[in-house]
């Protein structure tokens, strides 16, 4: 699978940009940001599983119901939620600026917002930069780029990919899936305090699309932690507009496969990455659970051990201390089997095996703690000997999350 | 209510001692308690939740099925978890080690353990101080403090409390109930890494004093999170000797309601007790939610907003970051009323509405961090209309306990 440069811009007849409006405190930094495609799409989107949900996430999901988003206008520094009838108001103006310009309709149109709950959004300051926004789109990497800074907030890396694939059956040239990601606290299983954007030139159904982004996410977004809090906010959008010229991609087919697995990974790829990028984190924390009943199950065990604070800190200190991951395994509220459990961390260094049948073998404290102080490493558990395995990822609990989160609006 | 001193030795005929014998590792703190009646007893125990069980919970759990527990040995240091079954034969081994000193059978005794889990527990050191400890058996404070001594590990101060009621339609003096608990991390609803003992002098039946023990664990211990992780080796155990010649406590009466409400009123100051001494915490926060639909929910939401590592972090930087409240409610997955919630931080110093059917209000940043600053903060959210009110108990996420965390082996 080759990896096109130009992130949500790699897939033909899409365009992005961003500029500063002035919501973001201080500073030059961009803040609002616009992906579009030229022509009508099909759209998929997954929306956070909080019960308070931002007044942009109930605007995207209205216009999102027709399945025909084919451009989203997002903003950083302000989250939209909380914010009442004004704020939906606001949403809603939101969409129809973005879409006026655009020539589209509004119904077209997502809305995505990230930053402090609570606080009204200025709407006037995006009312005045709208224009300046639409005539900065461009079909490049630098419209990507721009539309990325616009939308991170604490993110202190840009997290994009983009593949080509040839899908099997197809005369016509490859497909190209791009993708876009900020999120780095508020951050945990159903959705992270994320904005994702996908977008694809591959002709494929609406329904089709809504699958493989649901398995997708499923996957990697949604087997991601940083610290437990799911987001009033989050949000990722899927649009394809068929630019590829391919057969319609059929469901189930050897085509659908190729499509939804090469989304799938794209998407474990930045899952990775954001929580690599966790708040505070100096370490991505892979875990992986094998010989569960099921793969939800393993999942469930996985985000578990990936979600402790105590796990977390043991990382951070680099101290092998495994009885905190059966301990975690424990409460995760599923089935294993604790007497048929093993632990072992690994590295690139290498890997230690230091619980076998739920019990202590001795182990070089020494090698583990090597591993334990490499940027990625990855606990390994077996717990039984059921089919199911499931991989989540995490980061250590440093210092800096809790200084990040002591003083956030300040 | 009056509080006499002398813990769970405040109840008449019980002892109570603790000594040192090796397990902690360095200085010269006590690791070895013994806490035990002179007559027979009814008891009545709560154990972790946790998949994951220490050797000593399994054996505890086996003894205590027949409700006669009238003595409970305990260490510290090590918590004999993933020790296999070499580990239970050594929490076996303690139980009958303790009766035979007591000359008791050891079917009548717990064993309780604390600290770090899948290190083999040196059974040797307490066989070696198992007569030491009863010979140090105290009926006064002395004994009292000794044995808390001895099962503390990360706690700063020492937790502890008795209280002295005269029973409605008892002829004979007042009842004493006694407690001690410890606890500092690991610590989330379904019972902390918690030990907690319990005596009184009540003459009560094993059905009332188990079921007024599990109300009085429910609104306490269960209600209370340090950092969301439940132990492998929770347990309260409450023993009633009777030595208060007061007429058996019947079903249901005044006496029962008053005896179960004093022991819920020790059991919920203990819990503030220990969420003020959590891991690196400088302030208590207490969250009380009114208006949901019943009890249990209010209980769900003020538990999600006291475990958000956001909300505890704002808490810390003293910032009134008052949406990372209504964030905590949301994914709480219990319903209520995001429209008609209010949110309000209170002090000793005054209390500031942040928050208003769903919405900002203007609110003084300067007031709300003046209360936030104070070493007891409360949460206080209306969530809607129901008549379910509840109150948890947690506090705030310092460097501290990342400092203590992240190299606890050591």
């Amino acid at each position: 699978m080759k990896e096109p440069e130009g992130g949500v811009c790699a897939p033909r007849g899409f365009r992005a940009g961003g500029i500063r409006c002035g919501i973001k405190a201080g500073g030059d930094k961009r803040d609002l940001a616009l992906i579009c495609s030229d022509t009508p799409c099909v759209s998929a989107a997954v929306f956070t599983a909080n019960r308070v949900q931002a007044a942009n996430i109930l605007v995207s999901r209205e216009h999102g119901k027709a399945g025909k988003i084919r451009a989203v206008i997002a903003n950083s520094g302000n989250a939209n939620a909380c914010t009442g009838q004004t704020g939906i108001a606001a949403a809603r103006r939101m969409a129809s600026m973005a879409a006026e310009c655009l020539g589209i309709s509004a119904g077209e149109t997502a809305v995505a917002s990230t930053g402090v709950i609570g606080v009204p959004l200025p709407i006037e300051r995006i009312e005045a930069a709208v224009d300046r926004l639409a005539a900065s789109l461009d079909r490049g990497a630098a419209g990507h780029d721009a539309a990325l800074e616009a939308i991170m907030t604490t993110d202190t890396r840009k997290k994009a990919a983009a593949a080509e694939l040839a899908l099997p059956g197809s005369a016509a040239g490859p497909v190209r899936i791009g993708a876009m990601v900020k999120g780095s606290g508020m951050i945990h299983p159903n959705m992270a305090t994320m904005i994702g954007v996908i977008t694809t030139d591959a002709a494929i159904g609406a329904a089709e699309l809504d699958r493989a982004l649901r398995r997708a996410v499923n996957r990697s977004f949604n087997r991601l932690t940083v610290d437990g809090d799911t987001s009033t906010n989050d949000m990722v959008l899927a649009m394809a507009n068929g630019a590829a010229g391919n057969p319609l991609i059929a469901p189930g087919g050897a085509a659908y496969e190729a499509f939804a697995g090469a989304l799938e990974a794209l998407c474990v790829k930045l899952a990775r990455a954001m929580a690599r990028d966790g708040e505070g984190a100096a370490r991505l924390i892979t875990v992986t659970v094998r010989g569960a009943a099921s793969e939800e199950d393993a999942a469930v065990l996985a985000r578990s051990v990936a979600g402790s604070s105590l796990v977390k800190a043991a990382c951070f200190g680099a101290d092998a201390n495994w009885g905190r991951v059966l301990c975690a395994l424990g409460y995760a509220g599923v089935p294993f089997e604790p007497e048929r459990t093993s632990v072992r961390f690994a590295g690139a260094s290498g890997n230690v095996e230091v619980c076998r049948d739920g019990c202590s073998v001795p182990f070089s404290e020494e090698d583990a703690k090597q591993i334990l102080l490499e940027e990625e490493v990855e606990i390994r558990a077996v717990v039984g000997g059921g089919p199911g395995e499931a991989s989540a990822w995490g980061c250590d609990l440093s210092y800096d999350y809790v200084k990040i989160n002591g003083d956030y609006r300040s």
